[in-house]
């Protein structure tokens, strides 16, 4: 029997503390990220946790030939922080001694150490495990990981209570075709579309949930916009005044967020050049006037009543940034008939919901809205469109046994950080997608 | 249009802030968990989102009468926060008025508000939205929380980076029969098992990073261990030095969590009467002199050569935690006939892995170990175990151009939950429990 102690002694320095050790000989490990021959030296440039560092190489120094490392193999180099006023950094890693610890097998067939990755979106994502090892690319999910971090910290401090939910369900949360479907010991089971059911249970237990986790849309859009498994920001709270306190929750939310990632992630948002909206106040108009507006303001005639098309939420963004300033917009009111059986119609009008989008530079990135929390509104509300509430008895256990108001958001991550960085392609910050053609790698 | 300001009027003060408030009059909401009537006055407790408050009805203050309130409803309480030498929290809560936000169609068809909720474990199941509402029941999964948020404030101080791999996948990590499987727009597709092959990917890419998120084993085993479904710890860190970095590094993260547990979970720790383990040194013990040990020292024959059988790991338990007085021991090198193609034989007999599992009073917690991560030696497992290397060209795109020496390991939250607080079966510290019986709720 042997112990193990609960150490590990650090025989290498991370990357962002080189700057402590000016004048010392260090060690520091990573990925020979690309050599950059001059005429009587080398950057060898080495890849570590966040940073790429710049190494020089030079004959003087350097106790190895410059011909026994190459590209993305893995090294312990052995360096000298020399001073160096002219440097960025304040100093220059001279690098003395190298240690390889493996090799490639062969140069990548994709190059993946220039400043982006020039390759076709199909390649881009064929050969992911290589083309992440980007610089840039992997900001992207850097960043992404900077979103949820920030959102935890939100939701911790306004007492949200994380919880996991199961993806293997008995009946889907929306409902309707987009649904996959697996064989679960003899029984049809479905993989969840949302935590829905689940995070309104949460609410009878905790008053504030909040998870985040992949879901699953068996969708078979073949657009710059769908997944069919993405990650889901979920949130639901008790107690509400109205649904707008939602809309306020998310606002603060999204505002923490971006504090939080101008403080925490002021590297890879430099590296991405992202340009970080200004969240003060969000206008939010009536689903109904938003489709009059940008009918009269284009002069587009509506086709479609009860949804946005692709192009309307565009131009929607368009003309609420012009007049207001804002890259966000919440549409309200959606029409009763285009949302689920669970959501609460208005007071005013039967035929719309207390619900709501928020739509980001132009793309739809949130569903939200109030729930029905009364046993009999949400039996009538599922009479009325034919459902056999039997079906779904342990979902209606809550709402039986008393339930506060409440309503809650789900904000789809990929979209968000796509939109964050402006890309066209939500496939591009998603780090292994789902589509309808894709399943590999 | 009108704005979303992102801010939001708190009417009500939390269960926590009570003692800054005595004194004064103040309105806090919640859901009436019980009523506990004495002769001329009453206990009537509010179950708010963390605590339960004990607020006091009498006639002679309280501007209503007891028979309008119920348990279950959803209220908000004014009351006068009067100091009271006696009482514990060093205040009474006097009820002065209330406010009724939703009733309860009916009363609950199990007793939810007792110390425990005293049924079997299948209506204690059945009854999830209800059952959860018990203040024991809640604390459990309360403390789970704490030991997510404790594990990623360890790793991300590790400086490791938080990922979302697919679930919906084309091939199993582990293979073999134990796998849900799914048609995916005509294509077969995969459960994962394991974030196993893409947490690996990402090693190329950051070196250091986690998951928390669901797995699926389609496990037809029916016992108190085992889940369909559970949410999996997943690390995975570049650049060790050799398989023991990872269990230096489990060993931190578990007394990382205690400590965190400890000071933020105080509440929850004492109603579960939770016996937090110490966490020194963990003992490790090769697989095979474990096995020895136990038949040697309780005089039983050995069966299976190649794992454990669920008493021998009890066994294991009491015989560590007599000679060390630890509740954890690391059990290592696993033959390697029992472990998966990825992972790396031992340098010294090449029937043994690398690999480790975790044992936490007497039941695995977590597997881990070492990965093979140059091309060649992987190709040749492959090809020894019969496997078609083709069928994992983008797994094995990784190690053709270049990774470091890695390892990481899985642990099954719920599991270590449940050992945590002593349960006897797994299906108590899971949320909405998947079994080969149970899909609902």
């Amino acid at each position: 029997m042997k112990n193990i102690t609960g150490t590990m002694e650090k025989k290498t320095v991370e990357a962002e503390e080189l700057g402590n050790h000016i004048g010392e000989n260090v060690q520091i490990h990573g990925s020979i990220y690309k050599i950059r021959t001059m005429s009587d030296f080398a950057f060898v440039l080495l890849r570590t946790k966040r940073n790429v560092v710049q190494c020089i190489y030079s004959a003087e120094f350097s106790g190895f030939s410059l011909s026994e490392i190459t590209e993305e193999s893995c090294v312990i180099v052995t360096a000298h922080v020399k001073a160096e006023e002219r440097s960025k950094t304040g100093y220059d890693l001279q690098m003395i001694k190298i240690e390889t610890l493996s090799w490639p097998e062969e140069p990548s067939p994709v190059v993946i150490n220039n400043k982006r990755v020039d390759a076709s979106m199909e390649t881009l994502l064929n050969f992911r495990p290589l083309t992440l090892r980007n610089e840039r690319e992997r900001a992207i999910f850097k960043l992404q990981e900077g979103i949820t971090c920030g959102i935890r910290e939100f939701l911790k401090q306004e007492r949200f209570t994380e919880v996991h939910t199961p993806k293997i369900v008995y009946a889907g949360a929306e409902g309707g075709a987009n649904i996959f479907c697996l064989n679960y010991f003899g029984k049809e089971a479905y993989l969840a579309q949302s935590p829905q059911f689940y995070k309104q249970m949460m609410v009878g237990v905790y008053e504030r949930v909040f998870e985040i986790a992949p879901v699953f849309r068996a969708e078979k859009h073949d657009t710059s916009r769908h997944l069919n498994e993405y990650t889901s920001v979920d949130f639901e709270m008790g107690y509400i005044d109205s649904f707008e306190d939602i809309m306020q929750m998310e606002t603060m939310m999204l505002r923490h967020v971006m504090v939080y990632l101008k403080e925490q992630y002021e590297n890879e948002i430099r590296l991405l050049n992202a340009k970080l909206p200004v969240i003060d106040e969000i206008p939010a108009i009536k689903f109904k006037e938003a489709k009059e507006m940008i009918s009269l303001d284009y002069r587009r005639p509506v086709k479609d009543f009860d949804d946005f098309e692709p192009e309307e939420e565009r131009l929607l963004y368009e003309l609420v940034k012009q007049k207001t300033g804002s890259e966000f917009v919440f549409v309200t009111h959606y029409p009763s008939r285009k949302r689920p059986f669970y959501a609460k119609d208005s007071g005013e009008n039967q035929e719309e919901t207390l619900s709501f989008d928020l739509l980001f530079r132009g793309l739809e990135i949130t569903t939200g809205g109030q729930r029905i929390h009364k046993y009999k509104e949400q039996i009538a509300k599922m009479e009325y469109r034919g459902m056999n509430a039997e079906l779904f008895d342990t979902y209606l256990m809550m709402h039986k046994y008393g339930m506060p108001p409440h309503g809650g958001l789900g904000l789809g991550l990929e979209r968000f950080t796509g939109k964050l960085l402006e890309q066209d392609n939500v496939r591009l910050s998603t780090l292994f997608p789902r589509d309808i053609h894709r399943l590999i790698p």
